[in-house]
């Protein structure tokens, strides 16, 4: 996608009414950003091969990982690298901004009713 | 990099007293992602093979093009496909997340007095 357009995170975050629906807001060198609402909790996974940035732009994450918590406030950001179970965590509605490659699934190794497929926003 | 850090942009921020001196927040699937302080006008440069992404976190970004100049706001992204000419231009000191390949110089297809590599901070 050659086009080269401003993306207004808060305007795209308004257009996002469901949870734990990543929506694609941009593309870069084989990754997507992409932008979540999320809520609750989610499932423990872990990318094989990818590596997953998390942003905080409102809202507190727990990013649960099999040796203790990780909290994010908004201007925050962690990565977690290929591998490491990780479980998010909200107890309010968060925003993020994810990145990682194209291949990444939501759901990393597993595939079960939370595994969702990405479209642009 | 297997360590697990939350990167505070505020933090970090302010511990970058250079202007056009990016630095190394973090790493993944090949890239970096980096912060910056601009002030000033940049040189005319493309990215021969990377495409570059640029998140204003504070001040008022303009990204000039050949087709016109782009204006980023806080909270705002956009992404510089590769071989794009492109040159950015901060009136007043702006804060900026870059993701790009770790191999992207800043200067793109040019080697001059502004050409830096990047630290991790």
């Amino acid at each position: 996608m050659e086009t080269i357009t401003v993306v207004k995170l808060a305007e795209k975050f308004n257009l996002i009414q469901d949870y734990w629906q990543p929506r694609i807001a941009g593309e870069l060198n084989h990754s997507y950003v992409k932008l979540a609402k999320i809520k609750g909790e989610f499932v423990w996974h872990h990318h094989e091969l990818e590596d997953e940035l998390f942003l905080v732009v409102k809202g507190r994450l727990i990013i649960q990982l099999k040796t203790g918590d990780i909290i994010l406030n908004p201007g925050e950001f962690v990565i977690i690298p290929k591998g490491i179970e990780h479980r998010p965590v909200a107890e309010e509605e968060v925003q993020i901004i994810l990145i990682e490659p194209k291949t990444t699934l939501n759901t990393g190794n597993l595939h079960n009713e939370h595994t969702t497929t990405a479209d642009w926003i």
